[in-house]
């Protein structure tokens, strides 16, 4: 019989309350957004507390941060798991912090039970998830899966004036206890712990969500061009009006998508009309669409909807129209095999939980295409996240860590230490 | 048999190139907006040829020019004709212009063919018809008609930062040849000659447009509320997407409200979404409504199908809603006895004309208030006004400034001189 280890969940408690006074905003959230002062700071305390349970610290080149607690065998591949420190610059307490530090508290918990594992675990704190600051976001998990090395980004300026490179170089100096260390095979799994930022779990009331795959997305940028003209003298038969024609494929698009597929997400975010004066026909309205599905071929099926209800939107209305797709990123699939270790853990702890598809990026998405991968899911009061509301139950923090602590174990190999 | 009085074509083709020259644009249209320098310089022009021709000139205090030809009986009221000789800053050569030139040159001809008339004569310039420098337009045939007197406005700033107060002051000192008169009693009739501002007339090769009335104009300010979420993590169930209630009104509205009403117009000119984020659904979506429709009755239809289409969509989307009233304008009737005047000029003529509504606002609606009034509308290529492409042909301009010669000659009463 294996020893029983749990997490101490007053200082996982403890821990997420520090961080969260790193960068702490007015209204209860922070503002700690990538490779900022205030990241180096969230980054310093964690390496200091690593370094004072005998853990040791890595950094990479993108400023990927790992804190590593040896295995039986230091020549297996690694068992990963973390999310990111980073935040949106009116963030929550939550999205990021969680997944690293209840990774962080499921090594400390095995190093003051002694439970040794035969695969090393190490914590990971990716560089620049969210991307407020240096777009794009997961530029961290995209250097470490190898989708894109960061130095493509070192051009990029900050709203603020400091360029990637000169930050990311700064960040990396202020951190002179953790070694370089350079790129290393694939880890042998990779599981991240964090808030779902939407509203199913809190609904159905299910502590845990165990994540299957994050949903593709496809931006598309939409252009209707029609004619201006006077609002009081253009009967019907002449008027080309690009805004008639936006709202003509807006509603449809949202009469129809959704309610057919509950995969599917639509969403029209943006849209900007010209002339824009209350008497003139429009002759531009231009909008973005963002859709989201968790299959690749049912992704496309979405575009060609979109395409063919703006196509005879634009037929309607006697515009031109144009539409230029802006980001096309792939559905991510979980590995099935951790995928079920992350159920069989719920449920041997009694734990409701539930398979679902993550409708936002992770980290994970991009690590799945490197490593096998899986994502643990708490709810999040009224599904609110990327705000200063943004909570998360005491509870649910420490049901989250705890089934994160029993799926490492698994994964890594438990065994008695010493 | 009376006398035959021709319009001079060529002497009013070169007026108004002679007018089209003060505040020229480099793409052939004009800058002459309401008491500006160009504006004084146009006004000036007109007074030294109306002294020159021996008519008596007169200012009010809305700065409302008249140029009186005297008629045999001076104690009637006289027969007002006229428009207005502001511009839109990219405004076309024709609007407004049209009008008073072709009234000045009614008088010219008829003092070179010694014409009498029992009433007297006055073309008039009306002040700030456009409303683009200071707001509202029509500020000038307001004050005329007792709506409004100018002073209500003398507070308003123009963009370029003058106070009508002081532009209206230097304007009237500018024209010191023109005698300041107090209001007087409503004249016996007034016409307006004005280019139509819309496509009918030319699609339907109808060289003479009889104006029988102004449709009725409403403005409605829509705010639809829902909750700004996350597009990738919020089920259809859970959205409340402002702008797909935005859409849902707007669409079935276009799709109903102008198919089913010859008569009627709506347009949705203006429309601003929040947060305007690609991938947050919109917590906020305001957009204005302009429905015009010649009758009052069918006009408060309009503003209630408007109202319960966005009810319906703020239901089907969970948003609130708010709509509010920015403008009431009612329908403008047009004298019938002047109509008939001007039908019977046409036919006498042989030239073809067709009864219509006016979609936009002109001097004459509001003087129509306190006089019997009318208009005659003529072609503009692809109904485009506002517009620096504006462009009326001459055979169009000469055609309607004939027909507001004999229409003036019946309503004045005329007879030969001396």
């Amino acid at each position: 019989m294996m020893k029983r280890v749990e997490v101490d969940g007053a200082r996982l408690l403890q821990s997420l309350a520090d961080f969260a006074a790193i960068g702490a905003t007015p209204a209860g959230g922070v503002n700690r957004q990538a490779l900022s002062v205030e990241d180096r700071a969230a980054r310093r305390l964690l390496t200091e507390r690593a370094l004072a349970r005998g853990f040791s610290v890595f950094q990479d080149d993108a400023a990927n941060l790992f804190i590593r607690r040896e295995g039986r065998d230091p020549g297996l591949a690694p068992v990963l798991i973390g999310s990111h420190l980073d935040s949106q610059p009116t963030g929550g307490r939550f999205d990021g912090a969680l997944g690293t530090l209840s990774a962080f508290e499921v090594l400390e918990a095995l190093a003051e039970a002694d439970a040794g594992t035969l695969r090393a675990i190490e914590v990971v704190a990716f560089t620049n998830e969210e991307g407020s600051r240096y777009a794009p976001g997961c530029m961290g998990s995209m250097d470490f899966a190898g989708a894109s090395a960061i130095g493509a980004w070192r051009s990029v300026v900050a709203p603020d004036g400091a360029r990637l490179e000169d930050e990311l170089a700064a960040t990396l100096a202020a951190l002179p206890q953790a070694a370089m260390r350079p790129a290393r095979p694939p880890p042998f799994a990779f599981v991240e712990l964090h808030i779902e930022q939407g509203p199913i779990l809190e609904r159905e009331v299910v502590p845990i969500g165990v994540v299957t795959g994050v949903q593709g997305t496809r931006w598309l940028e939409v252009s209707f061009t029609g004619e201006a003209a006077h609002a009081g003298t253009t009967p019907r038969e002449f008027r080309k009006d690009a805004l008639a024609a936006a709202a003509d494929a807006i509603a449809f698009l949202q009469a129809t998508v959704m309610p057919g597929d509950a995969q599917a997400r639509l969403t029209v975010g943006r849209l900007v009309v010209e002339p824009g004066s209350i008497n003139v026909i429009p002759s531009h309205a231009t909008f973005t669409v963002d859709v989201r599905h968790p299959d690749h071929q049912a992704l496309a099926g979405l575009e060609a909807d979109v395409r063919a209800a703006c196509a005879r939107a634009a037929e309607t209305w006697g515009c031109t129209l144009s539409i230029d797709r802006r980001l096309d990123m792939a559905p991510g699939t979980f590995d099935p095999a951790i995928v079920d270790v992350i159920e069989k853990a719920c449920r041997r702890r009694g734990i409701a939980s539930r398979r679902m598809t993550s409708g936002a990026f992770h980290d994970a998405l991009f690590v799945s295409r490197a490593a096998p991968s899986a994502m643990i899911f708490v709810p999040c009061r009224n599904g609110i996240s990327h705000n200063e509301a943004e909570f998360v139950t005491d509870d649910h923090v420490i049901l989250g860590a705890s089934v994160l602590l029993d799926v490492v174990r698994e994964l890594a190999g438990r065994f008695a230490a010493a």
